[in-house]
């Protein structure tokens, strides 16, 4: 990804342009390999050889993303942004991150109305009704269902108590080996990929807090799969077997950007 | 990436081709939007559309890395494997991987000669000489120091008798801390990249059993950082004073392609 400011033909007015390349298609790598083109070589040794090639227009590809006009909240969207790492202990959660979260009004009403069949109904993957256990498993918006290599699904659970892994204990321990067994068993039922190739996760924080579980092919980069933001679920379940409170007594660490409202929070609390 | 296994001009001789394309080059961007070229308008919705664009072949790149003649062994280690994520209980760690660890022959000679001043000593960019609690930070031979977005340090103990996380217990408390802290101080003062924008970890299954611990810039998505492979070291740490005992008791998740000897161990086990 590379992002540009650029003026439009002098009138004053900001655009967004995003450019990307686009992946190679494999039904045309023949073409690439027969057509003849400009090709430098750059290394040799041994049985190893390295070249750049400059393809034709037509097997080269950039995908262009344009905002226009661009208001400046569009451009900081898309500026770089520092993100730091925040080691979050147990106080620094009760005095800064709680108190965040209860004065943001965060609406998580589209969660509700999957949960109450209001919305998505059609999407549900698996469900286990019970209020106190029970969870809905939905494909994530991000994936397309056309391949099983960026495969991402969300489980979303029935209690609305629960806005975090901070506020997991040993009483949620049913809850969560439903969610990790149930789950596991309805994407080899409908998918065909196997346990072994899920990567089962929680983020810490999450982008929104009613507490979510998420399922990614293992072989898929997902975005927010990084140890400093994901946490297996089967760790999960066995820290709170081995102590119902690890949860309530650990620091945690998680990034920010240096312009999200709860970095500030930190920075106004001498926590930087 | 991607690969393909061709027959040059019908020889019978395998070749692999590894085609990739470059990143943008940042004073090229200005020409790619100035050049007239093919733009094929994809979606337009309010102020967003996005296009598909062919740029001309000075304009586009791509790295071709040739390996001719190749062995069945070339063809193997470029082959897509699938790779299974394996939980391994501290009784599987004790019956099926120490076995394994201690029947290959993993040569670390050159830890030793990095430790030893053998090698690599201008490329040292801190050291703490106790025996016990000591270590050498070094640049990862990964990175090539030009540009921080991609600053990868390793930090080598002096001790040789700890082979990974399942050997850490709270006796190496100091050992570790100073890796954090003293690792954290030569990044800020010799890089100038701030503590909070480094993610220090350490893999499990690391691939050699000599601990150490990695050092990466936070924006940096460096291989083996996902959640299944790497653990905080600030985390270890918590956990490890927590309970002295705790990587002698708990399962740990790690990803093994299936063409892996240990993969094998594991299959045999029955624990697949």
């Amino acid at each position: 990804f590379i992002f540009q400011r650029i003026g439009l033909s002098g009138e004053g007015t900001d655009a967004v342009v995003i450019l990307e390349k686009t992946p190679f298609q494999e039904e045309k790598i023949p073409d690439l390999l027969k057509k003849p083109m400009n090709a430098e070589l750059q290394m040799h040794n041994d049985i190893y050889c390295t070249f750049y090639l400059s393809p034709p227009p037509e097997l080269s590809e950039i995908k262009a993303t344009v905002v226009y006009p661009a208001t400046e909240k569009h451009i900081q969207k898309y500026l770089r942004q520092e993100v730091h790492l925040i080691r979050e202990t147990w106080e620094d959660y009760k005095n800064i991150t709680l108190p965040f979260i209860h004065s943001q009004s965060f609406s998580i009403q589209w969660v509700y109305n999957i949960l109450e069949k209001k919305a998505e109904t059609d999407r549900i993957v698996h469900e286990n009704p019970d209020p106190s256990n029970g969870f809905v498993l939905v494909p994530d918006l991000k994936w397309n269902q056309n391949q099983l290599e960026d495969l991402y699904l969300i489980a979303l659970v029935h209690r609305r108590d629960i806005k975090s892994l901070r506020d997991l204990t040993a009483e949620h321990l049913p809850l969560l080996r439903n969610v990790l067994q149930e789950g596991k068993e309805a994407i080899v039922k409908r998918f065909g990929v196997p346990s072994s190739q899920l990567r089962i996760y929680l983020h810490y924080q999450p982008s929104y807090y009613h507490l979510h579980v998420h399922f990614t092919a293992l072989g898929y980069d997902a975005p927010g799969s990084s140890v400093e933001r994901a946490h297996l679920l089967a760790d999960v379940i066995d820290n709170l077997a081995m102590d119902s409170m690890y949860y309530q007594k650990r620091a945690l660490t998680f990034p920010l950007r240096a312009d999200e409202p709860l970095f500030k929070k930190f920075q106004e609390a001498g926590r930087l």
